[in-house]
C-alpha cells in the first residue's frame, strides 16, 4: 500500500533543484505571498529572512508547519496564524554566528578598521593594537550560538567569564547569572552577546550597563540588534571610548544618516552572521531530516511553536 | 664576596622604568647607533624593528650579546660583527602572530574588507561570503608560530593540511614535505605562511605554485614579506582572482604606489603580526629569564648566532 506523498514547500526553484529527490515526499516551489496553491502543505520552508509580519499572509491556508532558515523567533508568535507549527533552524547557524563572533572580535582587537580605512589611503600606518592574547571576555548567552563561540576562544589564551540567564554549572565551566553582570563587566575588554531577543534581553545593554565598561572595552553582537540600546551605545562610543563591533543593529537594515557608521571604534557588518558558503548545505541536511520524520510519521525537531492540528 | 653586576643595555628609558630592579644586573639605558658607552655590555636589548644592517655599527664595541624583539632573523648573520652573540625572540610574538593569521583569515573569508568599505559609505549591503566552517586551510610552517595557528584552528571546523620541509609526523598530525605542495593547493581554501625567510623559502610562492590554486582561495602571509613572489601574487589576483590577506609586503613597507594597495580581494596590514597590547610584558619576561641566566653564570636561550666569544 503506498501512501499519499509528503508535501514539502520550498521558496525557490534553485532551492527545489538544489535538494533533488526527497524519498516519501513530493517537493513544489510556493513562497509566503504567492497566490494559494490549492492543496496542502505539510512543510513549508521560510525564505530566509522573511519578515516575521510576512507570516500574516498563512491565514486560512492549508499549511500545517513552517521550517524556518533563522534560529531566532522573535516576533513570530505575533503573527503566524494559530494552529501553523513552527520550526527554528537549529544546527544551521551556530558555527557561522560563532566564527563571525570571533572575526568580529579580532578584527576589533586588532585594529583591522583602521588598517583598512590606511589601505584605501595606500598608506602603511604601523600602530599597536591591543590583541585578544591575555583580554578578559565576557560571554553573555551559552545556548547553541555561545557555547560554539566559546569553544571557539579557547584556544586564543584568554579569560573566559559566562554568564546566562541563571548561574549554574555547565561543560563550559561555570555559568554567571545575569544579576552578577554589572559586577562582572568593569574588568571586561571583550564583551560578546550571544543571546536570544526576548523580553528579557531587550535593551540588556543599556546606559547602566554600559556605564560598567572601561574604555577601550569593545561590545561584539551577533544576537540581535534590540539587544543594545542603540542611543546608549552611540553616547558610550562618542563620550567614553567604548568600541563595538556589531553584525546586527536596532533599526535594521542601518539607516544611511545614523551616527553608528562613522563613529571610530565602530565596524559594522550587514546581518551575515549566518549567511556563508556553508548555510545551503545545513539547510538542506536539516529539511531532509525533517521531512523524513514526517515520512516516517515522527513528530518534527525543533518546534519552538507547537500548531496542534496535527 | 659580591660578583660585578651583569650590564644590560635596553634601548629606552621607558623599557628601563617597566623592568625596574633585576637582582644581580644593572640596567643602563643605550641604543645601536648611540655614541659609545665606554663600558662592557653583556647584553643588549635590541629595539623592536631594529633593521639587520644596523647591527654594523657593534663592530669593535664591547657587546657580548644582543636579545633580538623579533622572531625572524633573516639577514642578521650577514651584518652581525663576529663575536657577538645573537638570540631571538622566542616566546614573545608566536601567540600574536597566530592570532593575526586568524584575524586575516577570518576577516578574508567573511568579507570584511567589502563591507568595512560599503560602512565608510554608510551601506547596508549583505552579501554572501565564503566563511571559514568547512574549508580546506594548508598551513606551511609548524614552528612557533604554526603550531600556535594550527592550534587556534582546531575549533573552527576546518580540514587542515600542515606542510613542512620535510614530511614527519608531530604532536599536530601528519607533516607533509615541501614538494608534495604542488600536489595539495588544488584543493585549498586558504593558504597560510607561517614559515621563516630562508634561501629555501625565498619566493616560495611563485607564479608557478599560485598557479595551482583555485580562484577565491586566499594567501594568508604572517610570516616574511620575501616568501610571495610580489609581481606573481599581483598577476594572480588581477587575472585568476585570488585573494590575499598579508601582514608583510616585499617591499616593506608597501609604496603607496603599489598595485597591491587597491585590488580587489586583498587585505593588509602593516607588519603587526606581533606588535600588540601583550607583547611589552612578554619581552620583559623573556629578558628577565635571559639576565638570571647571565647572573646564574649560565649559557642564554634562543641562541640562534653563537658568538664564541665567552
Amino acid at each position: 500500500m503506498s501512501l499519499p506523498p509528503v508535501v514539502v514547500a520550498v521558496p525557490t526553484e534553485e532551492i527545489r533543484d538544489r535538494l533533488g529527490a526527497l524519498p516519501g515526499a513530493e517537493v513544489v516551489v510556493w513562497d509566503v505571498g504567492d497566490a494559494p496553491l490549492g492543496r496542502h502543505i505539510d512543510l513549508l520552508l521560510a525564505r530566509y529572512f522573511l519578515p516575521a509580519e510576512a507570516l500574516a499572509a498563512l491565514a486560512g491556508l492549508p499549511v500545517s508547519a513552517v521550517q524556518s532558515q533563522s534560529l531566532g523567533y522573535d516576533n513570530v508568535a505575533a503573527h503566524l496564524p494559530p494552529g501553523i507549527t513552527f520550526c527554528n533552524a537549529v544546527g544551521v547557524h551556530e558555527a557561522s554566528t560563532a566564527e563571525l563572533a570571533l572575526a568580529l572580535t579580532l578584527a576589533s582587537r586588532r585594529g583591522f578598521d583602521e588598517f583598512r580605512d590606511a589601505q584605501v589611503r595606500r598608506a602603511w600606518e604601523h600602530t599597536r593594537q591591543p590583541g585578544l592574547q591575555g583580554s578578559n571576555v565576557v560571554l553573555v548567552g551559552v545556548g547553541g550560538v555561545g557555547a560554539a563561540t566559546a569553544r571557539r576562544l579557547a584556544p586564543f589564551e584568554v579569560s573566559l567569564t559566562l554568564v546566562a540567564r541563571t548561574a549554574r554549572e555547565s561543560d563550559l565551566g561555570h555559568v554567571h547569572g545575569m544579576d552578577e553582570l554589572p559586577a562582572i563587566l568593569p574588568t571586561a575588554d571583550v564583551l560578546i552577546l550571544a543571546v536570544p531577543l526576548t523580553a528579557d534581553t531587550t535593551g540588556l545593554v543599556s546606559t547602566a550597563m554600559l556605564s560598567h565598561l572601561q574604555p577601550g572595552a569593545v561590545v561584539v553582537n551577533v544576537s540581535r540588534g534590540a539587544v543594545i540600546d542603540t542611543d546608549a551605545l552611540v553616547e558610550a562610543v562618542r563620550t567614553r571610548g567604548i568600541r563595538a563591533a556589531i553584525d546586527v543593529t536596532d533599526p535594521e537594515p542601518l539607516p544611511a544618516d545614523h551616527p553608528l557608521w562613522s563613529l571610530p571604534g565602530v565596524i559594522i557588518t550587514p546581518h551575515v552572521g549566518g549567511d556563508t558558503g556553508a548555510m545551503d548545505r545545513h539547510v538542506d541536511r536539516l529539511l531532509r531530516d525533517q521531512v523524513a520524520r514526517l515520512v516516517a510519521g515522527e513528530p518534527l525537531e525543533h518546534v519552538v511553536i507547537a500548531g496542534g492540528a496535527g
